[in-house]
């Protein structure tokens, strides 16, 4: 069982940033993600794209605002659970909470703080007969750890960004990248779409297109697919060990929709005149997930509702403690790594 | 008579974020503040100082944040009177408002945004007799504009990090900078107070401690002060053109509490569950100045709150319109000067 101070539901810009927040109140924090990696929609949907309304940067690309946040929250060492979605939860007789992943792990916490978005990031699936077979067994929607595709013969489908930036990285690392699409135009950034046809050329990527893989098959394990040519009748049999289907990740409230919260317009209702809490008390909703009266789905807001969140948070940890706010340029920033970042102190100098 | 959308009382960082929201919603802005410089506390109290809770910077100066906000919303071009306070405001009969500030200046607005902080930042004046007959004739409490020191005898008085600063730049500018201060000890960034003292040894800044200024002379603009070392009888005559106090600024709520507004705890009241308006429909108060349940006095706060108030104002100035919120990432940013920052956008492109 994995023990916290405030377990964040949700590793977008929001939850992130919650970290920081807590730890100057020297609360720690976990993170829970269906993602395999941090940063919500700013590194699924969005990392090379420049985003301008982040208040203090004209301009900063998404993926590196993401970057920023993990190193701002370095200090405060939260833990991840990534890959994993949030399922249940129940709540123990001393008032705190245990939510449990799709993966069954635990995570026990006083607080609990959902920065869900607009929800978990779920796979769009090609419909394939025995596609759940071969799920963990040559079958991923998503690249957790590269590594495990080393000197293996990967198949990867689809036409977007994740087709192309995938198809690009695991050719250098695969034995063999093939990549099916079913039309011969690619969407994507200009010089992705750019550097894929130079491998194709330089023969470290196979493309078939238009085209769409038809069936899967192997005993027990994935070691064939068959690929059909949209114009021709001809099916085509390709040996591999890793098929990924890379047809976009949309996200699903999910589960989190049957925890007995107040549910409108799709998101959680919360509090907004006081410290975004739901209506289960302990239970919090920041970022894009909540819903209030004049709410804007902006990261710069979920940024705010995540420090009164945390404020709240320590009362209800530390019902007789009185925190007093201190500012960071004051007081610097204690790590719970031991690391400390301070304000270079003014000198009381004489002059003669 | 100055014109414009939104009128900004004070341009600390709220002030200035806000010209940048309601730019996205294409209603321009305008700024009054008493001081001579944008940047509120960052730039008048701590501009060399880092602040850690900036979200996604892990560190930032407070002066290179107020430098990164003027960069952002330079496309939207807005309007400032510095050095100038927000006085007296009345209603007119179509029901904008008309802001009047110590010097006289009007502007005139249909939505009012108090960004006023801790207030209106006010110089400390040494006690001297006749020291009113000298302002604007050679005795400043701020330096608006450097240049008007130019080949000209300066006495600065002070011993903190204004006067210091300010002794090192216009000991480059003026003819002969004198610095009194009424102990051998200063108190400031190491640096400065170490730059000092090489200028004084060069030759460069006359330094006269423990001392103060006691009395003024000249008839209708200053020519002379009088000098008196604290342990010592003997008082010195020095010819001047300007006597520069820098005691610090302390700030006041000052005129602005005589509006109307419902004050609370020297902060103005807010409907913080909607657009932090306050209880004169048209006039909102943002960032520091504002009071709720669970404030906090931060600079990302106010962010968040300038950001709700400007969709709020926007619907006052245009009750028939009905926004729709467009990402930066995906909309752009329009400039009122024409100039448009844009993601690139994807391409659609076959590889054969
Ligand atoms: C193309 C595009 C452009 C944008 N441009 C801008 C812009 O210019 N400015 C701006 O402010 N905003 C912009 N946005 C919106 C911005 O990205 C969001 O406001 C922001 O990402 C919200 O952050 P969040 O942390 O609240 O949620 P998200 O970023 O959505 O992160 C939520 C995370 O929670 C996870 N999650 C949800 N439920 C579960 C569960 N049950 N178990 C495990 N994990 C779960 C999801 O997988 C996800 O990773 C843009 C969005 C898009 C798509
Ligand atoms: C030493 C120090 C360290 C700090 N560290 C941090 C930190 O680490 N993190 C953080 O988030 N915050 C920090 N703060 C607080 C932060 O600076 C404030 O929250 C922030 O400046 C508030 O911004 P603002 O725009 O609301 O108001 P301000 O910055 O106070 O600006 C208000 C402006 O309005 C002007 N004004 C007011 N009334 C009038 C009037 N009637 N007419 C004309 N002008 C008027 C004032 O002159 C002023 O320039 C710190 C503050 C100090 C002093």
């Amino acid at each position: 069982m994995i023990q916290t101070d405030i377990l964040i539901i949700g590793a977008g810009p929001t939850g992130l940033f919650a970290v920081f927040e807590a730890g100057l109140l020297q609360l720690k924090c976990h993170l829970i993600d269906a993602l395999p990696q941090p940063g919500g929609q700013c590194a699924e949907i969005y990392p090379k794209k420049p985003i301008y309304d982040i208040p203090g940067y004209p301009e900063v690309l998404a993926g590196e605002l993401v970057d920023n946040l993990m190193e701002q929250i370095k200090p405060f060492q939260p833990g991840f659970t990534l890959g994993e979605r949030a399922q249940t939860i129940e709540k123990l007789e001393d008032g705190s909470f245990v939510v449990t992943t799709n993966k069954g792990t635990k995570h026990q916490a006083p607080v609990i703080a959902i920065a869900g978005g607009l929800g978990s990031f779920e796979p769009r699936k090609p419909l394939l007969d025995n596609l759940s077979d071969y799920e963990e067994n040559g079958v991923a929607y998503m690249i957790k750890e590269p590594e495990i595709y080393r000197g293996k013969k990967v198949l990867i489908a689809g036409g977007g960004d994740s087709a192309l930036d995938w198809s690009i990285f695991l050719a250098d690392v695969a034995d063999g990248v093939t990549l099916v699409h079913r039309r011969n135009e690619f969407r994507g950034a200009l010089d992705s779409v750019e550097k894929v046809q130079q491998l194709k050329n330089e023969g470290k990527i196979s493309l078939i297109t238009p085209a769409e893989v038809v069936a899967l098959h192997g005993e027990g394990k994935l070691d064939k697919v068959t690929v059909k040519k949209t114009d021709e009748s001809e099916e085509l049999q390709i040996s591999v060990d890793h098929f990924i289907p890379l047809f976009g990740l949309s996200p699903k409230l999910g589960p989190i929709a049957d925890w007995g919260l107040e549910i409108e317009k799709n998101a959680i209702k919360v509090d907004n005149s006081l410290d975004y809490q739901t209506n289960i008390p302990g239970i919090y909703a920041i970022g894009d997930v909540n819903t209030y009266p004049g709410k804007l789905k902006l990261i710069l807001c979920g940024f705010h509702e995540a420090t009164l969140m945390c404020q709240s948070a320590y009362q209800r940890i530390h019902p007789d403690k009185k925190y007093v706010m201190k500012y960071t340029t004051v007081g610097g920033v204690t790590g719970f790594d031991g690391s400390k970042k301070e304000a270079p102190k003014a000198v009381v100098k004489a002059i003669n």
